[in-house]
Order: structure tokens, then C-alpha cells, then sequence
């Protein structure tokens, strides 16, 4: 299946990187065998990924270049960063060249390179707002202008259209930005910083592309400009701190910086322990799209920004690649089946801005309210669901000179060169509705190797046999590593029990005070009026010991785990102030049905609730304990 | 104390209104006699009035009417709605004239009354910022630009002048911009609305002052304009609708129109049973500084600004002035004392533009934080608090053809002529700290009086005796009425209980939820870390039965009563997200003590917290109910 010969690199090229655990291994050594993932990818390149760019064509972003070529009189339309949106757009283009031929698609992204290069000017510089009457303003307002930001989303998408095709005609582009700035910012040169950190990242891949050391040391200047190794707590807009974060990994992955590590861990930790959404979504603010105080977590009014759930993905991918350490495939995992995945609707082609973890079911605000569009002014996230998703198969499999490691579970063959012999596996699972996996060897170098099996850490009993022998202890949360000369027909199971599992908040997250999320391997569900007619949901109460019935339903959603529970509803007419004890709610009991947040808000607007208050304070009080 | 013969209306000319069951007093007839807000409205005579009509000097914000008028080169400064800043400064500043002689501040009044009135142009149009080189956008943007809000303020402030002293030069300036706006816009001219309503209110009390029918046809358009009588929801900005609420009441109180007071209800329904603060405040959202969903209560991110409190204390005196209906005065009575008293220092020169219900102790942002300040960019607060405090005396009485109403209890003095003869009542009262007032009838018209008491709806018991014979079942949330003919001498007590109340929110105010707030009679207390040294507050659990030892505190604070009470302290490390029951926070006993929210910050950033987390789930699960 391979589409390119020699170019052999993963999402990110970190085969020769010193401090990394795992490798990534080339998007085209990954086959999608159906699953939960294939519809989605599909949808993406069929429905998604053309749809987008007719929509870039009709508001004028594609014209944008061709202004600056001359090759069309136009106004410059869309916001001054928008350019970006259609590098994302090509950088999702050429995953889905990494790991499928499409002749058409091969030949549309040639056409958009080629507007797109035709914009560069003479010296490198390419940016379709800071030309003519706004040529003045080049690199005036750094903390604005996005300059930076464009030019970093430029460069992934030259560098995944180069691994997708071999063809440098945007790399070479690229470079010639890349050199432009590197030659141009700088100690002793001109100070320049990334108001929206992006190009960080970018930079270390061009490194890891060309091996021009320069891009690196420009890498860690602009770390150094906003200041991130003495950051020490996650805030301000989340999607350039995650960003930040990326494109520090990275720095670090290749320079294995200290202060760059402490300051990732810390951020990393104030992140999981106190600002994440269960979701994986980051972001509490609509005001400047920021991070909140710790554990200010509203569920309405939650930003989760799409795009700063990509940013949490390869900002987890990258921290699993340098450590190997589980917890961030767990929060990997997380954001790509929850908070990610709400991001674009089951046809694969509206998305949400925000993704709220309540919604009242009415659209409060027009252009990021609780109904998915398929384009907004600030158009960013769409794309950045594609070109995630078309990624996504080279995040299912890490390796190392050890061996190989099954981050996430999805039924799909690895073919990879391992150096000594090509390693072939083949993965079969209905994850993540059931908790079943089995991985068969069907070739394998000769010398001894390990496979290292992740028990997520939300399962409570998990059993991993290799060849029907049971391996003693798998632990969740690591990686239980199985060590051995593999034969072909080798087979490894693992079993991940997927109870229902009640979530709670730690007690400082306010909104989700004595409520419970119901949750189901690495689900959060979410309970949407429309599968519970005559059921106010935002009157919905947990009983103390509800009882769970979970379903597969192939027909609903595109084929979803349902979970039925017995409720109580207490609709309340009473005062919104009133003294303790006073309130004298009518319980009615009832059986209530929730589904995958992910699905919530395909089938029109809709009430929405993830956080389930717990009704035993409506029983008890009777008994007189409250 | 009459300080100007003839000019005998209360802070809104209602004395005539026909749709009123109760009419304002004159300031001048309403004597304060220390109590509770006496010292507030000292400081702010003294130290508050004084000081911001220097920062607004300092600010530029009054050489902006001396560049209009020539009389200074100056660039103009601060916002474009700044004007307003200096009318409602004058409006405070005369307000306190209408209550007490002083020389000095009447003669500064004139002084500015002279930059302003040399400012206006010939046509009548008096405004700042659109002239000159802005000349050109007069009247362009109704949504943005504050033209009318601006005129709005010039009015109120021109009546409160003219009713203080009898003079008529800012009146006689308002009167003509009102002509200029009046004879420009409306049905058949110019088509213009109110983007910040304000002018409604302004033009109604401008047609009760000077009986000229168009100011009143005036605020109808301007109702109209906005679609005022088909609101079926409060939302949007806080103070916008707030403002717009106060012009609907005065324009129905002159008219009686139906559909306006239909709107009205709805509207004061939606708020008091959905979008209303505990403490009064109003507006949950940073962004737009708007009202938020249905229970959309944050209290971190409270926004609940303080020309909204002003907003909502406007507004409930009005539809009590049109309905006699006791909840309107408790609602008033909340505002004052809470969400509104916050809003100053008791130095009584910083202020907060927000009121947040909680506080980390972090002043988080810069301008708008968790600190007070004495000046914010835009500084529309500050002004507002001192207008408010200084016509306090004017909200404490009414009077009606059938006798007076007592609405707030304060130690004062009222001396009114009630055509029949003069009511002169002295009421003593160390209110809000104890609930027993005494108002003692100096002298009375001969005829048969009612005497209104309120028994405010937060009292569970309470006591009323004429002259030592109890009155039979007064109703909390009702007025008591006594009813006969009056001899000097005579002597009405009122007890109020006062018990510490445990309050719970509707429980679809997800922040509050399993939450108590603490609160003593019209009071809601808050806990504030500088008095809680070694207690986490963001820690602290209430016990399921709670003991309270209230004291009264004269030192501390200016003089507040403390609530100490037994809590728990369970500070957890761990995890954001954990299974249900996997929790094993440490659990302390603590007493805490609890003050009233108005007087937080008054001693440095402290984190602070109004809702209290509920402990019965923590000592509860070892005995396995949850």
C-alpha cells in the first residue's frame, strides 16, 4: 500500500529523534480495516474534505492567493489569518494521499499548490493580507497578524504533501518562507514572536525534513520569545498553548532541553488536573477563547474549542512519543472520541466551533452556538478536523527499536520495516463498544521483539493472553509489554472490561458539584431530548444506584453503544431562592436513554446534558438526612 | 430641612402619575439618622463625590466639553460615551444637595454645569464626541454610539440639579436637546433608537417636570423603536435592559398602556425566576455583558456589573411604585444591601465594575478583576453608585392618598406634607442587624391614616404591636397595614426574626447545586479567606446541620455581624476525574466565619465564596448512601 516509496516518516518524522520512547510509523504502513474510525475517514475524503474547498473557493480564500498572483482582480475576503485555513485544508488533502491513491484529489492539491505559489514573493515571503495596501503593516503587529501562524500551517502542509507524494513543489515553497524568516528574525537579526504559536512545530519538522539545523534554533527562539520555558501554568487562549506546547515537545524531542521538559510537565499536569474537560476539551471562555482559573469548568457555556482539541491530541501524541508513558494515549484517546470528535457531525461535513457539554437546545448565538454549520467566518476548525482525521492512522501504532507499541485500538494491519524484517499485524476489535482485541502476527522479524499492549486506565479488570496463555498482571494505565521471537499466527488477545462507569469531578469544579458523568470505556455519554420524549432533561436526576443497560444499536447514529437507566425527574416550578428544605419537588421516575456525547446534535437542535445531578438528595430528604 | 421650596418631588415625580398606587417623597423631607446607611453616605459625600470629579478632571473627561466649547486645547479622551460619566456624577452631586446645604458642592455643580452648557450647539445637540472631525457620524450608528444614552444622563442629571436647588441652567440645556431630539426623530421624522437605552426613562421624568406631552409621546417611540411590549425574555445586556425596563414602567405609570405592563411582568418574572443573582445582581456573562440562559448562574464569572444592580433597584422601585406589591421592595431591598453595596468599598472611593459571588483571591484580569478600583476605562459604575447613594433617603417612603408606606427601614426622620396636614415619623432601627424597628408618629393629619409596614418575605416569624397591642398575623412578603387616625405620640414595633437561613437555588442553577448560601435577614454573608486563616475556602463544606453563632461585630468592617458556624474542610489532591466512591478526601472539623457579602475585599485580594458546597455526601459515603 505504499504511495511513496522513500518517504517514510509518520505525522511527525521522529525516526531519528534522540529523546523519544516511540517512533511514529508512515501513514501508508497503516490499513484501515473498517471500524468505528473507517466511516468517518471516508466521509472526510468523500464529503468533507471537497466540500471545504468549494467553500474556500466561494468566500474567496483561494482567490486570495490568486489577487496576489494577478492571475484574478478580487478582494481580499475572510479574516487576515485565513490563509491558513486552506493550508490546513491541503495538509488534510495529503494525509489522505499518505494513505490513499486518489488521482483527482492528487491533481486538486497540484492546482491549489500552484495558487498558492504563485502568491510567494520574490524574497519568500507569502501572505495574501500583508501585500499592497497592507504591505506596510508586514510584521508590525506580532501578537495579531497571525504572520507566523500562516507560515506554520504553510509548512506542515508543504511537508505532508511532500511525505504523501515525493513532490517538492510546496516544500520548495515552503523552505524559501522558512529561510526568508530564519534569515530575517532572529538574535541579532530582527525580533519577531508568534502571537499564535504555530510555526514552532513547524519549524522542528522542517528540521527533521531537510536536517537544516537553522529551522530548529529559529524553533527554539520562538519558544524563548513567548517565553515558555518559564511558563508555569496552562492559560491564555488554549489553542495557542497547546500549539506552544506541540512545538515545545518537539523542540525538546530533539534537543532534550530540561527547562523545555519541566515546563511541559507542568503545564501538562496543571492541564489534566485542573482545566481539561472530561471531554478532553480545553478552554472555559467565550471571552478571548481562554483557559479559566483551575477547575472552572461551566458545561453551557464550555469553549472547547475544536481546535483546541486537536491541539490536546498532538500535544498528548507528542508527550507519548518522548515518554511512552500511558496516561497520555489515555488523554489521546479521550480527546479523539469525545471532544474532538463533537466537532464535526456524523455526515462529515457541518462542525462546531465550541463544543458546550450542556446545551439548552435552541441556538443562542449565531455563529457558535449549538448547531453545527459547515463554514464560519473564523474557519479554522473545519480543517482541522480533516486533516486529524486523515492523520488518524498514524497515530494507532508507535515503534521503537524494541518493538512495536498498540496505542489505540482499531481494526487495521500494520505493515512497517522494522529494520531487521518487515513486521505485519493485523488488529481486530469492535472498540470501542466492546472491549475485545486481538492482534495476530502474520510476519515478524526474527530476533526477539516486544509488543506493547496499552490497558487504558479506565477499565477496572483486563485480561491480555498471548496464544490463549493469560499474561499475569496487565495494569491499567500502562503498557503491558508481551516479549518475544514472533511467529506468524502469533495471537495476542486483550480484553478490556467496559462497565458503566459513574464519573465525578473533583469537588472544586463547581457546575459538576454531586453530579455524575456516565461514562463507558473511553466514552463520556451524554443524555440529547430527542432519544427522550416527554423527559425535560435538564430536570434529570441520577438515582443513588441506578441501574445500567448498555446497547448496540447499528441502525442509530451510524451505529452506537446506547446505555438505558432509571432516572428521576423533578420539575420544579418553585422560586430560584428559597430557604433549605422548603422546596417540594413532584418525583416521577423514569427510564432514560444516553448516547456518545460524540453523536449528540445530529438530529437537529436538541437539549443536552453530560453532568447528571444526583437525585439522592431528593430521596433522602423524607427521610430527614438533608 | 427643606433646602428648595417648591420643587417638592421625590427621585421620580410620580405625585400626579396616574398609574402609580405609591408616590416618591421630596429627598428633602426624609432626614437620615445614622444607622446603617448613614456613614455610606457620608464617605461618599465626602470622600467619593470629591474624588471622582477629580479623576474625571484628571481623565480629561471634563476639558472634553472645554474643547467644544473653546474653551481649552485638548485631544478629547476616554470612551465615546464619557459624557455620561460627568452628567450622572452631577446627578449624585445633586442628590446629595436635595438632602443636605453645602455651599461648596453647589457652587462646583455650577461650575460644571457652565463647561457643559457652553459646550451645547446651537441646535441643541450637546455631545463630546460627535463634532468636529466625528461631526459626520452625528446620528449614524443608534446600536453604538450613545448619542441618546448621553442625552439621557444630561436629563436626569439637569431634573435632580433643578429639584435640588430650583436653578434652571442645566434643566433649561437638557430641555433644549430634548427639543432637538424630540422635534428630529420619531413618527413621520428621522428614525433613531436608543443602541443603550437610558433616554426613555429621562424623557418621561422630563414630561412630569415640565408637562409637555411630546417628551412622553418621545419615550413612547423610543419603546417602540426597540420593540419594547413584544419582550417576551430579559436578555441581552444587562444594563441595557435593565435601563429599558425602568423607561417602560415610568411610560406605563403615565399611560396605563396595557401591552407595556404585559412586558413588564414577563420580563421581571423571567429575571426574578431565572436570571436574577442571590444578591440582586444581574448579567452572567462576560462576553456582551449580557444576561445568560435560564439559570445561567456562574458565580467566578459572575459578571453582575454594578449599573446593573443600579439597573435593577431602579426598576423594582418603579413597579412598586405602580403596584404596592411588597415583592418589588424585597427585590429592591436585595439589590441595596448585596449586589449593589458590593459594587463600593467602604472607604467609599474603589469600586467594582463586576460582582463576582466567588473569588479565587487573583485579581485576573486587569481591568474588570476580583480588586476594587477608584477609576476603569470605561467608568460608568463609579458615578452610578454615588446617584444611587445619595438619593437612598428618596426609596425609603411612600406616600399615597390613604397614608405612607414604610419600604425600607433606616433610623430617619420623615417629614411630609400630605396635603391634609403634615406626617412627621422617626423610625429607629439598627436594621439589617436586628430586626426590630420602632416608628414613632410625631405629629399626623387629622384624618384616618393607613400606616404601610413591609414584613419582608425572607422573615420566618415576626411581630407587629401598635402601641404595645399586637397586630393579628402579619404576612412575610406582604405590608401590614394599620389603618386609623393618628396621635402624636403613637408608637408602631415591628420585630422581624431573624434566624440564620440556609438558602438552596432552583436546582437547575447547576453552580449551585447541593449548595447552601448563607443569609440573615435582607444579608447574604460570604466566607473570605483573610478571615479564615489556615481554611482553604474553595475547601470548605457545609455540615448537613449546621450551628450559627451570629455577633455583632462594631470594629470590624465599619461594623458588620459575623456569622461563626462549624464546617468541614476536605481538601483533595486528587485526580480531575475519578470513578464514583474512589475519593478519599482527609476530612477536617473547622469553625468558619462568615461576613456579609457587601463588604468583601475590603482588606486586600482574599478568595471568597458565597455558595457553600453541601458535606453530607463526604460523611455520608463511609456509611455507604452514596
Amino acid at each position: 500500500m505504499r504511495v511513496a516509496e522513500g518517504f517514510e516518516a509518520g505525522v511527525i518524522d521522529n525516526r531519528s529523534t534522540p529523546h523519544c520512547r516511540v517512533q511514529g510509523v508512515p501513514i501508508a504502513d497503516v490499513t484501515i480495516l473498517g471500524g468505528f474510525w473507517k466511516p468517518r475517514m471516508e466521509v472526510n475524503r468523500l464529503r468533507g474534505i471537497p466540500r471545504l474547498l468549494q467553500l474556500l473557493e466561494e468566500h474567496g480564500i483561494v482567490d486570495n492567493f490568486r489577487r496576489v498572483s494577478k492571475r484574478k482582480e478580487a478582494v481580499r475576503r475572510g479574516p487576515l489569518f485565513t490563509d491558513s485555513d486552506l493550508y490546513k485544508w491541503m495538509e488534510g488533502a495529503a494525509f489522505v494521499l499518505q494513505s490513499s491513491k486518489d488521482a483527482e484529489l492528487d491533481s486538486t492539491l497540484d492546482r491549489m499548490i500552484d495558487e498558492v505559489v504563485a502568491a510567494q514573493g520574490p524574497d519568500g515571503y507569502l501572505n495574501t493580507y500583508f501585500v499592497d495596501e497592507h504591505a506596510s503593516e508586514r510584521y508590525t503587529k506580532f501578537a495579531h497578524n497571525h504572520e507566523f501562524y500562516c507560515a506554520g500551517h504553510l509548512i506542515q502542509a508543504a511537508i505532508a504533501h511532500y511525505r504523501a507524494t515525493g513532490k517538492r513543489n510546496l516544500l520548495d515553497c515552503a523552505v524559501r518562507f522558512a529561510d526568508h524568516l530564519a534569515s530575517t528574525f532572529g538574535p541579532g537579526k530582527r525580533d519577531g514572536f508568534s502571537g499564535h504559536p504555530e510555526l514552532e512545530m513547524a519549524m522542528v519538522e522542517l528540521y527533521r525534513t531537510t536536517r537544516k539545523r537553522e529551522y530548529l534554533d529559529f524553533a527554539r527562539y520562538l519558544l524563548d520569545q513567548i517565553g515558555f520555558p518559564s511558563r508555569t501554568a496552562i492559560e491564555g487562549h488554549a489553542v495557542r498553548a497547546g500549539y506552544a506546547c506541540c512545538g515545545a515537545a518537539d523542540y525538546f524531542a530533539e534537543t532534550g532541553d530540561k527547562p523545555t521538559w519541566s515546563a511541559l510537565e507542568r503545564l501538562w499536569s496543571d492541564m489534566a488536573d485542573r482545566k481539561v474537560y472530561i471531554t478532553g476539551g480545553l478552554g472555559s471562555r467565550y471571552e478571548g477563547e481562554t483557559f479559566g482559573e483551575p477547575y472552572e469548568l461551566p458545561n453551557l457555556r464550555a469553549y472547547a474549542e475544536t481546535c483546541a482539541a486537536v491541539a490536546n491530541a498532538m500535544w498528548n501524541w507528542r508527550m507519548l512519543a518522548i515518554t511512552g508513558k500511558c496516561r497520555y494515549a489515555d488523554m489521546l484517546e479521550t480527546v479523539l472520541y469525545n471532544g474532538f470528535l463533537s466537532g464535526v457531525s456524523l455526515s462529515g461535513d457541518t462542525y462546531f466551533y465550541v463544543n458546550p457539554l450542556e446545551s439548552p437546545g435552541r441556538s443562542g448565538n449565531a455563529e457558535r452556538g449549538h448547531e453545527r454549520k459547515e463554514w464560519y467566518t473564523t474557519t479554522c476548525c473545519p480543517p482541522n478536523v480533516q486533516r486529524m482525521i486523515a492523520s488518524l492512522p498514524g497515530y494507532i501504532y508507535g515503534v521503537a527499536d524494541g518493538g512495536v507499541w498498540l496505542n489505540l485500538y482499531q481494526p487495521s494491519r500494520l505493515e512497517h520495516e522494522m529494520g531487521s524484517g518487515t513486521l505485519i499485524l493485523e488488529q481486530k476489535t469492535s472498540y470501542p463498544w466492546y472491549g475485545e482485541v486481538e492482534v495476530i502476527v502474520r510476519d515478524a522479524p526474527s530476533k526477539r521483539l516486544n509488543v506493547l499492549f496499552r490497558v487504558p486506565a479506565w477499565t477496572d479488570a483486563c485480561r491480555v493472553s498471548l496464544n490463549e496463555r493469560r499474561i499475569p498482571n496487565p495494569k491499567p494505565g500502562t503498557y503491558c509489554k508481551i516479549s518475544r521471537r514472533w511467529t506468524p499466527g502469533d495471537r495476542i488477545t486483550a480484553s478490556f472490561d467496559t462497565p458503566v462507569r459513574l464519573v465525578e469531578a473533583h469537588p472544586r469544579v463547581r457546575e459538576d458539584f454531586s453530579c455524575w458523568a456516565i461514562c463507558r470505556g473511553p466514552l463520556v455519554y451524554c443524555v440529547e431530548s430527542v432519544d427522550n420524549p416527554g423527559i425535560p432533561v435538564q430536570d434529570l436526576f441520577l438515582q443513588p444506584q441506578p441501574t445500567f443497560k448498555f446497547q448496540f444499536r447499528p441502525r442509530l447514529l451510524g451505529g452506537v453503544g446506547t446505555i438505558r437507566f432509571n432516572a428521576l425527574v423533578a420539575a420544579q416550578k418553585g422560586p430560584l431562592y428559597s430557604t433549605s428544605g422548603t422546596r417540594r419537588p413532584r418525583l416521577r421516575h423514569v427510564n432514560a436513554l444516553a448516547i456518545p456525547y460524540y453523536a449528540w446534535a445530529n438530529r437537529g437542535l436538541s437539549s443536552m446534558l453530560v453532568w447528571l445531578p444526583r437525585g439522592a438528595c431528593l430521596l433522602a430528604r423524607d427521610k430527614g438526612t438533608w
